[in-house]
């Protein structure tokens, strides 16, 4: 089947580039304000390719963007149901000035297609689509029973996807659910993410005086709202990179040994520092790098401003100082409590003459956890090994998909996570790309799943 | 003279407000690359106005924007000369959301005008002037000789006027020097400011990886630049408020304890509170609110950015963070060496994997400090207790004039620092403004100084 994929893509390749184009050209940015009818159109778009490979389509409202779902039955009760999960909807773009080519202008060089979304997750959604186009098209029929959801809330938090859980019970109903949203080390090894982390995040906001005010007339008698800021957020890591806000680490739960002996943990710190022009030094200096990346929560600033940030200099003491953060979960830690000892903790670091308030933002979610041995990971890795000629690694994922913990247990099939993401994507960065190599491969990989999958029972 | 004053005012108030008007309107913010033509236009406007009025006027060019210079000596030398300083150019206006009129249309309401620069410093050049072409167009002569600098770069360190000095020694040389850009405590109270603190401002960037990163994929492994910069920021002040950089208060020349009983020391909290929305509670706990404003050096964090600061959120380690900061000086404190000592601090703070680089900005200034007895002093107390009918005060200033030490040696004469400035003109902030009334108590006291200093001597 392998050289029949390789023969079918290469044959079709001038079209599905022309296609996977498209969707990458949407705006899709969930959550920005005024992308909101790019969402809906790239949905829609979806929508239409799902029609035209007669695949029964419904798009669900939701008080935020709308879900693709869509659905073949036709292979009968005797078959199983797999459920594919991806999301069309992407990151902001900023700090814009760093594309090298527009990024929603998807752009070839070489191998590679750079865009916002050329992965995460619209590449990866673009090769589940394909894979049911060949079977509709080419083999005529699907061999198990399909359901996709295609969701466009995945950055911001999932919230439509959650609310309407309950509702479409029923329809989300499947014996296996597999998300099509993570990665593999590099090139040329095969992997399955038995984990993600969790994550919440939130608002702080440092208020001083009414109005800006001049560091020289001021300074000695005001606290600046910037300094008090800097000072808190200081205070909730310690040297160690321990996590200094009180209850954070109690409720974890620690991963077996007998799970933890399955990881691959080792770690190339060479060629990290060579990808990304810094050593892996961030987290808590106990641990090792993956322990720190995939068993251990962190919290991390992802944006700070206050004052002057132009040409030039202002001697300003700013009323107000903000910044967001988020903390990433392991299995154990409760996103909406952990959310609440931060504020209780930055709160109550604040100094006297500035009023800090922290708020935790909607959209968090769990940490997912998984075993190697069950009949969806078994298929997963055989087809992975079939297609990289590799023995299948069990790795987890240092990053979220806050939705996947409740999916899951909707569904109520077992669950499966994995991808073709590389490490250097960029995703959720300037330059965001992905390669044709890896639509191609990503394309057989879930053709040799959904064939695996036959008679597998329910 | 008063009532004649008061009656000139009155009699040219219309003509003199739209005057005032059209002077702010210009955009003359100097360190914005963009307002070099405005701030030329502006710098024209007053040669126009004063040649209007026959001084004799040039505008020396400089690398920065130009510096117009005017004198009348028609005193002859038998009179002494005074040189009053101002500048024309103005502070950057953002954030401008918060302006409720835009900051170069100048807007009464009451008796207050609302503008940039309404008071820093066009509304107290407006009336110095005012107060030249009083006795140029009314008296007829000027009983002195007079020689005017108004400068266009105090606002980014007048390198231009710095620059120029050596060269215009003679033209600059005289009896008296006044720096018209300071204030009084309250509207009822006259002061005079017998120091200044210095000033050095410094960039500080922090560089992690070499492009923005997934906070999940590599939290816990990259080593955020925002949270080394917010660890080395908070770092460099202690709880006490102490700055903690090695040898920051080694050499500061303590105020004799005569001279620091002349000050006007008292602090009311309440009413600060009352007007700037937060208590004085930044700085060393160790010493009193004016202490800490006049006779401390601050360290004051005046903009810091970096990550992502849109709506919504974005799981960003961002490659690179940064700070604008500055300290205030004492005399003692040599503007380059504190800056060099606070660059190899920062520097030296960097955690591993982060990469921290701190710049002295040009442009800063050690501190001044005069005493309370020299004629030009007494001249001015004396116009300030007859103006107000009240015992003039002498003060200190926690702001900077970079230039004034320099300046003041080049023109060799006995130097004096005052103005009409109130704690809440907003100078430096949105909705800056000055009132009408001290617009014409600037003129009478302008006037009056002059008188005083006829045939005081050299």
């Amino acid at each position: 089947m392998t050289e029949n994929i390789g023969h079918y893509f290469k044959e079709n390749q001038t079209e599905l580039l022309k296609e996977y184009f498209t969707l990458l050209s949407f705006p899709s940015i969930s959550s920005e304000e005024g992308y909101k009818e790019a969402t809906r159109n790239c949905a829609e778009w979806i929508v239409t390719f799902l029609q035209s490979i007669g695949m029964n389509v419904s798009l669900w409202e939701t008080s935020g963007h709308p879900i693709v779902f869509a659905e073949d039955l036709s292979a009968g009760p005797n078959q199983p149901t797999l459920l594919l999960y991806n999301h069309y909807d992407v990151q902001p773009v900023d700090p814009l000035e760093l594309w090298e080519s527009p990024p929603f202008s998807p752009t070839q060089y070489g191998d590679q297609i750079r865009a916002r979304g050329a992965q995460d997750n619209k590449g990866q959604c673009f090769y589940v689509l394909q894979a049911l186009k060949y079977y509709r098209t080419v083999e005529g029929k699907l061999p198990i029973n399909i359901k996709l959801v295609i969701e466009g809330e995945e950055e911001c938090g999932s919230e439509g996807l959650i609310e309407i859980l309950d509702q479409k019970r029923n329809e989300l109903r499947a014996d296996y659910v597999a998300i099509v949203d993570l990665g593999i080390p590099d090139r040329e090894t095969p992997a399955i993410t038995l984990g993600l982390r969790g994550l919440v995040t939130l608002d702080i906001k440092a208020t001083g005086p009414n109005g800006d005010l001049h560091s020289g007339s001021h300074g000695g008698l005001q606290f600046n709202p910037i300094h008090a800021l800097v000072d808190v957020l200081s205070k909730l890591r310690d040297p160690s990179g321990e996590i200094m806000v009180p209850g954070f680490y109690d409720s974890m739960i620690p991963m077996p040994l007998e799970e933890k002996k399955q990881l691959a943990l080792e770690f190339n710190e060479e060629k990290y520092r060579a990808q990304f022009g810094s050593s892996a030094t961030g987290g808590e200096v106990a641990f090792s790098p993956l322990e720190r990346n995939w068993l251990r929560p962190t919290l991390e600033i992802n944006g700070i401003w206050g004052g002057y940030n132009g040409s030039g200099f202002k001697t300003v003491i700013p009323a107000q100082a903000f910044a967001k953060i988020s903390c990433r979960l392991v299995p154990g830690q409760d996103p909406k409590r952990i959310g609440e000892l931060v504020v209780k903790t930055v709160e109550s670091l604040a100094p006297k003459g500035v009023k800090i308030e922290a708020a935790v933002r909607d959209g968090g979610g769990p940490a997912v956890r998984g075993g190697g041995t069950s009949k969806i990971v078994r298929a997963v890795a055989e087809a992975y090994e079939e297609a990289f000629k590799k023995k299948c690694q069990f790795i987890l994922e240092g990053a979220s998909i806050p939705v996947v913990s409740q999916l899951s247990a909707t569904c109520g099939g077992e669950t499966v996570l994995f991808g073709l993401g590389l490490p250097d994507d960029h995703i959720h960065a300037p330059n965001e790309h992905f390669g044709i190599d890896r639509i191609e491969l990503g394309l057989e990989i879930i053709v040799k799943i959904i064939k695996k999958l036959q008679n597998k029972g329910h």
